[in-house]
């Protein structure tokens, strides 16, 4: 499948010079080989690669600065790249250039469990930072579900299940080492909670999707693993009974650290994927945290706003064994429901709306797309107004991917009206630029434009994605 | 006392067909009277005015727009001004220009109580907004302590007693309202509680301190009123303890709402000022929010903790008007201190450091003040890691300011050193405009200064603030 480029964007070759010194530095670690440079130009985007042209493999800050200047030398691109979880076509090589990958940058390198703070490399994924935090009592709580990057997670301004009580990238990145489009290395933030010297620097490159920049590092608030943990699932009726629990929680300050909703279809492919025997109607799948009593505390009053929209089977899992069950299946949830099309592809939905809107929002969107026949499956982050819908296509049927856009199309739109964004956390990429523009307007994205030109004059840094220059 | 201005800020003379453009408009509200030039051109800084040409109170964004447009036109400085409570030197007219009164934009256009949101013009101040919001259960958390207004405390990413638990300006501004240099309304962000929807605009106009544009709305994040809510007093043998109290209950992750530090200094200033019998030595001003159980738990750990360090006269107030006396005290602490040197001007600190190197830093700047002779008191939201040292000089005497500087610059580096920042919530302004390089590096104030060309490439927004073109 194609993704919609901007026509605009041309394949910008790399001079053999430039290949020849990457190869002089980098050894095997700059590869030119297909297979390696196809998986390196794709992501979780149902978008066909155009592959970059090289693939380097940085193991150091310093590396990054001597591909970056030697990019900005012959004016190549630069993609950066961490697990290749990103799902709006970011990765892909629309203009040719390098692909980074940071993935051997994976050092955590300074956990300061008193000051809740730890510095690590960008390859870092989550799973392995909390792996290394659990035996000090801490955790790092932003989990988009896929074992994601922290350099990626940042550059996407990633969120996912715990946002809802521990914020986003937005709110838990302390600060970060750059690598600029002229190769600089330069630092933003520190290790104080807050700050107002200058620009905000920091926030600047996290979502910016690797258009400013190479993130080389990143220090991240922590927290310590609460006392007490608690999840549980309920069943409702409707996704609609379940949304107005959602919003009754939400409304009342209860501070649930998780607040999930998976659809008839999700939970239907989670049972399969994960042979469970979970009720097949619309669920919420809920976290708390916090002292033993505190936990109880704030489950009796979920557990009673539940009751009252008709929630059922409402049950608990305390012990760390069953909760790592729900919440794997839960992170297959993606891939669960694509195996309910075999060889489909997915296009995905992002909208976040304000908690009022989101029954709104969600009811619209199920009434359309049951309307069209396309198969499809609901996950959302409903505790913070935002759900994905994953429309199942055959990528041999254009017909099905131009409807899986119109609905999409809708629903952004729809969610716009909400006053609500088009991307609650996957970002813009290639694929919802235009939507961007019916969201900022055209003077704000003009003012995104005039930031990227400032820093990157030259438009290597993953040129081509979140707007057109 | 003249404020340290980089030689090269030249006074930039209005013509006078831009100040006949504005009297055309504004009649009354476009002013060039001495008096109220130079109380626009003044904050709570030690430094004398330089007045602005002319004040124009705006009513509206229109109204914004038109004189940005026209100063656009005339390349002339527009400094905004809200409620004149700025630290550091952020309103001083060292250009010339027009001050730009946004305190008649007081409106609240929209409080969302179902979606914890409130959208308001900047000149509302936080004390109207509470008054406001306390009808429907709610309250914005964010307390600089002055009655500062919501615009301002978004350009200088303000935050104060709550930010420990609640966060600050970055965490709690939702969306903006700006017009630009070139006189563009434009919008950033939504209502959305996250996105990933391009560069964040919004956050990199938080802190901007009026250099990026004019703030003309701004879209809060809102909380419920706490079902129970508990302030507590307890006193310490030395500064050291009160820090070391506060260390430990930030590290056992309890969930604390307010956490100050008020040196023996400052108590003794408060029970002048209002006439309180609190023991004259370190205090610790704390309050709980959450259930009343959740309260009662957190207050036990606390007293425990403190109890440990030496902590004692625990005093509980529970009733509103209790509370309210003890924080309204807290609040006047810093005129109530000025008033202890009769005619005295304060230079007050801002460094904000990782929660673990709190004691040091306190610890070795009430050392060096002690050794200096200058009087001086110490007010501090220690739960952040960030106090403010007030050193009270005779501006009759320049080896007493240069004194005062000395101290705060021997205080900045220690900061640096131990991974802090030069200001947790003033801002830059004039005043600390080496600190800022000394803090993030040439290289990344060479960014800033690029993203200021990019935007203000005429730099009529508050010219010569935060760092020198």
């Amino acid at each position: 499948m194609n993704a919609p480029l901007n026509p605009q964007l041309v394949h910008r070759p790399m001079p053999d010079a430039m290949l020849e010194a990457l190869r002089e530095r980098f050894g095997e670690r700059c590869s030119t080989a297909l297979a390696l440079r196809e998986q390196h130009g794709r992501d979780e985007s149902p978008f066909d690669v155009p592959p970059p042209d090289a693939v380097v493999f940085a193991e150091s800050s310093e590396d990054v600065v001597f591909v970056v200047r030697l990019a900005h030398e012959h004016r190549v691109p630069v993609i950066p790249y961490g697990a290749g979880t990103s799902l709006e076509g970011h990765l892909l090589a629309v203009q040719g250039g390098v692909s980074l990958d940071v993935s051997r940058m994976n050092r955590i390198l300074q956990v300061q469990a008193e000051d809740l703070t730890v510095t690590v490399q960008p390859g870092v994924t989550r799973n392995q930072l909390n792996n290394e935090l659990r035996h000090q009592g801490l955790f790092f709580p932003i989990d988009p579900g896929a074992d994601a990057s922290i350099g990626g997670m940042a550059a996407t301004r990633a969120s996912g299940t715990n946002a809802v009580r521990y914020g986003t990238m937005r709110e838990n990145v302390l600060g970060l080492q750059v690598v600029t489009p002229q190769g600089e290395l330069i630092r933003s933030g520190s290790r104080a909670r807050k700050s107002s010297a200058g620009y905000d620097l920091t926030r600047l490159f996290v979502g910016s999707e690797g258009t400013l920049g190479v993130i080389t590092e990143v220090t991240l608030r922590l927290f310590p693993l609460p006392e007490a943990v608690s999840a549980a699932v309920c069943s409702f009726e409707t996704v609609d009974a379940a949304v107005q629990t959602t919003i009754a929680i939400i409304q009342m300050g209860v501070p649930i650290a998780r607040c999930e909703l998976l659809d008839t279809h999700a939970v239907r492919a989670v049972n399969r994927h994960d042979k469970l025997q979970l009720r097949e109607s619309p669920m919420l799948l809920m976290e708390f945290h916090g002292s033993e009593a505190g936990v109880a505390e704030q489950a009796q009053t979920v557990q009673e706003i539940a009751r009252d929209f008709g929630g059922t089977d409402f049950a608990w899992a305390t012990t760390p064994e069953e909760r790592t069950r729900l919440w794997t299946a839960r992170h297959h949830a993606y891939l669960s429901g694509l195996q309910m099309k075999p060889g489909c592809r997915a296009v995905t939905t992002d909208t976040c709306v304000p908690i009022s809107r989101l029954a709104e929002s969600i009811n619209e969107s199920v009434r359309e797309v049951e309307a069209s026949g396309l198969p499809y499956f609901i996950v959302g982050h409903v505790g913070d107004g935002n759900f994905h819908m994953a429309y199942l296509i055959d990528p041999a049927l254009p017909a099905e991917r131009e409807t899986a856009e119109r609905l999409s199309a809708q629903m952004v739109a729809r969610a716009l009206r909400l006053e609500g964004t088009c991307s609650g956390e996957h970002g813009i990429g290639l694929h919802k630029q235009g939507f961007l523009i019916d969201e900022a307007g055209e003077g704000a994205v003009a003012q995104m434009r005039a930031l990227k030109r400032a820093m990157d004059p030259h438009n290597i840094m993953n040129p081509g994605k979140v707007f057109a220059l």
